[in-house]
């Protein structure tokens, strides 16, 4: 599976974040990617008030434009994920469009992000969106995928249940921040990767110091041995990277890791 | 806790290796340790006829010699683990001796290292052995403490088990080789620490370029927020490290893990 991820800015226009987003994936097509991730909320600043006053519903603007786009550039898009607006909630979702155009999937982010580091970041996620409910894995050309967003990843239950499920790679929007990124970034996305014996990717915003929310960026692809295959910086950065699943295999045979799990003595320590 | 990881070399002979095991915990105590760790298989080498050779039940010599090791020091001691047989069966065992040399806990192997990895390391410990069927914690003046032995640190699903069990450090005499230990020790342990918001200690037997079996040695403390604290080389070491475990209340409260799973999510994937 050849693969970009897109590390964008994200300023604080809906149109102009967009309109970069799609420029971006022509670029990707160009390059030869077959299957395209934009970062968490590409389309409007990682802030509270912001997911309110961006919230869309199904088949408005910035969805109907990555549906549009999917076609148009003929690449699998994975919409990072954008303010979903249904009723009075609003989710922190992440669509998945075919070279069709056609929506295949979507994730909601399942735990919502809550963080107070005396001296570091604080962000209350959950006062403006609404948790998902269920792991994401979906079908393409290339494989079976699984899907969640940011700190999803944190939680090695899902990584675990979309592995089980038959994901051969787990893909994140994200935006981890100056505190979690260099602590935490490199470290998850490589163990996810070994733990579970597939690919993981991980794509963040650009760094904007002079945004609200500073990402860390350093969008990354690991192999299933825990491989940093490829990685951005904290700039905008367009990453390409072949994916071969037949590796999964063939770790899985040689360290069984999978395969050695022993259920019985976990169970009830998930309920 | 002031803890002691001792890092040694295991030769061929059972006797000598159990006497430099109990001068060792003799210079944890001097150094000030309150809880002593041991390496896995510190008694004998780790071959499969090895295992078969040195197998002892409880109550025989080297457990005994650390029930009374504990005693004499006054150290409470994780004897890292050795070949026990019960019946026509063997597991590898850790037995844990308070500082009055009583047995308080003891963790048999959950899950059996076998690998085959081409042009790399090639292992089947289920050939001799036996798998245990527990996840285990035990309480201690300093706090609750999970143990598990080796390839039991590669399954998320026992760390996360052990760590809901209220422990406060996980203890893992492990030997990992040439192969895994450069590219997953360190990673394994820090994920872990940081995924369960506690201390990870992994104890390796020394290097010993010429025996049956290559450790990759590298015995390793790191905090919950996945530092390393301390590291042992390739060769004999007396690590000592203090663990402090309202750090781990303290992590768990800034960056809420534990508390902000979703288990209705993952519910079955266990199973």
């Amino acid at each position: 599976m050849r693969t970009a991820l897109i590390q964008m800015k994200v300023g604080p226009d809906k149109t102009d974040n967009v309109a970069r987003a799609i420029q971006a994936l022509h670029r990707a097509a160009e390059a030869g990617a077959e299957l395209a991730i934009l970062p968490e909320m590409f389309c409007c600043p990682y802030t509270n008030a912001s997911f309110r006053a961006n919230a869309e519903t199904v088949g408005e603007g910035v969805y109907t434009a990555m549906a549009e786009a999917a076609r148009e550039t003929g690449l699998w898009v994975v919409a990072g994920s954008i303010p979903e607006r249904e009723g009075d909630r609003i989710y922190n979702t992440a669509f998945v469009f075919d070279s069709q155009g056609r929506q295949v999937a979507f994730h909601r982010k399942v735990h919502l992000f809550d963080i107070d580091v005396p001296g570091g970041q604080r962000f209350f996620e959950s006062k403006s969106l609404t948790a998902g409910d269920r792991a994401t894995v979906f079908d393409t050309p290339f494989g079976r995928l699984g899907l969640c967003i940011c700190f999803d990843i944190r939680f090695p239950e899902l990584s675990r249940k979309m592995a089980l499920d038959g994901a051969q790679a787990i893909i994140a929007p994200a935006a981890f921040n100056m505190t979690t990124g260099p602590a935490h970034w490199e470290l998850v996305f490589r163990q996810r990767a070994v733990d579970n014996q597939l690919f993981t990717i991980g794509v963040a915003p650009a760094r904007d110091e002079g945004g609200p929310y500073i990402s860390y960026g350093n969008s990354i692809v690991c192999s299933p041995w825990g491989e940093v295959l490829a990685r951005a910086g904290a700039e905008e950065a367009l990453v390409l990277a072949e994916l071969d699943f037949t590796r999964n295999d063939a770790i899985r045979v040689q360290l069984p890791l999978l395969s050695s799990r022993r259920p019985e003595v976990y169970r009830g320590a998930f309920d």
